[in-house]
């Protein structure tokens, strides 16, 4: 029977968006993820009628969001520029640590697996990515650097830091994304003295 | 019945890189990998006794050879070293374009999968990295940066293409790969003009 409570819908989109993290998309089942969420199949239709996409859209959506607001909160508490990218850095390179060099961007694997064949999900990644690299454009911007500098500025930067993320999750070491994002900083410290 | 020649070992191992460029480790089955390698499933048992895992890992190897080749000849028929940066970036968003957004890197999509899970391929991933990586890193030295300076260097050009092909596959757009290795290429050259 179906469980209808939006305590159960949360439930099942908070544990699709970790799964979904750690091992991709294809790599999670639906019955992985009624059994971890602990709710009977028909919740998962009555709340999901897309299905396993509609899932994966939310919950990229929702992953997203969160990790957004923490890499907001990292890059306005922080003393100076290139502080502020070094601690977007340790924000992710934590995470990736602590779950024992598997939960890496919680965008990238999905949005790689399925971005060629499932538009939905594709539109769900870009538009996360989009509020992402506008949250530092604004950032850096706000540091003094002209909008028409900030947004490339910003490509740079979260293209780099992806692409730690990535290496550091091979070889199971931090070193990557700490060696790029003090580099980043460095760059972008440079464009706001310069502006 | 096994098929037992080289030729179809090759096959199969070229069709299984392809398809998990494309789709991912977990997204692509050994049913269609044997339709599209017109191979019986003995041959595949035959030349890959550890199965799906050993092909992935092989095919990683295979394609991130081919790659990292083209890369070289890249690197080394530029005129300057701004310009050799916006050509590697030119090969990845070339390949990326021509299969309709599809084809990203050969390694990433298996390795976010599955390198927090598989020993054998996230071995393989490393091991593919770790030469790009190298390849970059005696480019970079050979234009006279010194080498515990061409070494990081490498790793941010290395995780900004990686990023940003990310960022390209998802928004079906070539431009951030163009973007970002038009700023590390000024970034390199700035760095062999300082050396």
């Amino acid at each position: 029977m179906a469980n209808t409570r939006p305590e159960t819908r949360s439930k099942v989109l908070r544990t699709a968006a970790a799964l979904f993290r750690r091992q991709g998309y294809h790599g999670t089942g639906l019955n992985q993820l009624l059994s971890e969420s602990k709710a009977p199949k028909g919740s998962l239709y009555f709340h999901f009628p897309g299905g396993k996409e509609q899932l994966a859209a939310e919950a990229v959506t929702l992953a997203a969001a969160e990790l957004g607001a923490q890499m907001r909160e990292a890059l306005e508490h922080a003393t100076d520029p290139a502080t502020a990218i070094v601690t977007v850095g340790n924000l992710f390179a934590g995470q990736l640590a602590e779950s024992g060099y598997r939960d890496g961007c919680p965008i990238a694997t999905v949005a790689m697996e399925t971005s060629g064949d499932n538009e939905q999900i594709r539109e769900s990644c870009s538009n996360a990515y989009g509020a992402w690299l506008a949250g530092l454009t604004l950032r850096i911007h706000g540091w003094g650097v002209p909008q028409d500098e900030a947004a490339p500025l910003a490509e740079l930067v979260l293209s780099g830091i992806q692409g730690a993320l990535l290496l550091a999750k091979v070889q199971q070491d931090c070193t990557p994304i700490h060696q790029v994002t003090a580099r980043l900083g460095t760059l972008v410290a440079a464009s706001v003295r310069a502006a």
